[in-house]
This record gives structure tokens, C-alpha cells and sequence, in this order.
């Protein structure tokens, strides 16, 4: 992949912010082609839409629309997908995720390398950070987005 | 598990039949509790809503509305689940799948058995028969669907 990592994730982090700032799931993605034209960018909409189908991966790519197929794309992500978002990834065949940090939480981005999507893992500081205080300050609402009981 | 498969399979059909109906993707699904309370219920909605991130699965899980937890519910569908699909069921940690058939379409089952997830299946003739015609009618539609360039 070409494009330019720490570009990439900038958008799926102002996703996040966004999310933040709507009182919602801190966490953004977008996905783009190998070429870098942005296909579609989003956050997640627990709290916004009531809608639990919707991560921030789930949104980007249903904003995304329609594709006939995802060989040519890449996927950007704050944090670690979770199985839910890697199903996603790999049932579409997208090639490629780039993941803002996997400290806070860690998904399915081990078993995407072992079938065959390159994986970039930042672990940039301002993505960390933003999960920590989330989690820190609305646990259960942490939880419930993924579907873990306290 | 207590409930009748094939009672909650019915509801997961007249789904699938409402979405060829309407001249989308014929697959349905519905969440119940393990008590046999119907949550939310939902058919593929790629056509109708141009939304590639609304297959039937979770279709029904985004109309369950926002739960703390789903680990006293059960998932039918009429079509064995994708990874999108499975990744869903393993991440929200529902613990059982009733699927209508696996013969036209193999998706993730297998892992979540292995993942502890009980599987019933059932290989239901007429969920057979709705996907091999959409599939013959349909085959662009369908390999969109799950992700295949032809």
C-alpha cells in the first residue's frame, strides 16, 4: 500500500471526535481506495441512532454504497475491529486495514493477518488516549457496544 | 434450547419472501430470547435501501433496538451466515444460530460451533429452493452480495 498511513487515519480520527462530541461511541473509520480517494467515513451511532448495527466500520462502509466488489480498498479504523467489523473486512475482501491502536482493545485483526489482510497497527497516542477516558468515564455504555456484560 | 427450530425459521422465511417481494436479496432472519420473544426481525435490504451493510442478520439485530447483552437470545436466519454475519453473532455473544440451509451458501457456522456457539441446522427445502433460483435469476446480485467480483 502507497498511501500514506498517519493521512489515513487523520480522517477516521475527526470521525471519532465527531462521535465524541455527540455524546456517542468514540470511535471512527473510513475506507478509501489503494489510490486514496475517499470512498466513505463514519463513527459509530449507538447512542446517536439508538442503532447498534452501527460501528464506525459498519457506517463507513454502508456510506460507502454499493460496490460490485472491495479488491482496490483500504479500511481505516481508530481502533482494533472487533469480530463483528472483522467479519466485515474479511467477507468483503478488503485487503488491507490500518488500525489507530489496539491497546485499549484488541478484535479480530490477528486472525484477518492469518487469512491474508495487511494489517497496519499505529498505536497512535491521541486514539489511545481518546478509548481510555471513554471507558474510564462510561463503562457500561463501553460494554454494552460490545456486547459484554457487566 | 427449548424452542421449535422450525417455528422460529418460519418467521426468518415469510422475511425472506417479503425481501424477494419487494426484488432484493431473499434472505431473512429474526432475534428471539431463548423464552421465544420475537425482538426484532429483518430481511436483506442491499436493493432496497442501496445499503450494502443491511444483510438479514443484521437487519434483525439493528430493529432489536440497543440490549446490554444477548446472551439470552437466539438468531435464525434462512441462509447460513456470512463472516459479516458470524463475526456479529461471536462479538454480541448470542449463543445460538438457527439456520434455514448451508447447501447454496457456506459462510462462518463452522467457526462458531468451534467458537462455542450451538448451531442447529436444518437444511430447510424451501430456503434451498428461494436462494438456487435468486442465485440462477440473479447471479451479479448475489456475488455483490457477498463480495465476489465476477
Amino acid at each position: 500500500m502507497s498511501l500514506d498511513p498517519a493521512v489515513l487515519l487523520a480522517v477516521a480520527r475527526e470521525e471519532a471526535l465527531l462521535g465524541k462530541s455527540e455524546g456517542g461511541v468514540p470511535i471512527g473509520a473510513a475506507l478509501f481506495t489503494v489510490d486514496g480517494e475517499l470512498l466513505g467515513r463514519g463513527h459509530n451511532r449507538r447512542v446517536q441512532d439508538d442503532d447498534p448495527s452501527m460501528h464506525a466500520e459498519t457506517a463507513a462502509f454502508r456510506n460507502a454504497g454499493r460496490r460490485p466488489h472491495y479488491r482496490d480498498t483500504v479500511m481505516v479504523t481508530t481502533l482494533s475491529p472487533c469480530w463483528f467489523c472483522s467479519g466485515l473486512v474479511r467477507q468483503f475482501g478488503i485487503p488491507h486495514v490500518v488500525i489507530g491502536e489496539a491497546k485499549t482493545f484488541s478484535g479480530g485483526h490477528d486472525w484477518l493477518a492469518e487469512n491474508g489482510v495487511g494489517i497496519t497497527l499505529l498505536e497512535d497516542p491521541e486514539c489511545v488516549a481518546l478509548m481510555t477516558e471513554f471507558i474510564e468515564r462510561r463503562p457500561e455504555l463501553w460494554f454494552e457496544d460490545i456486547g459484554e456484560p457487566r
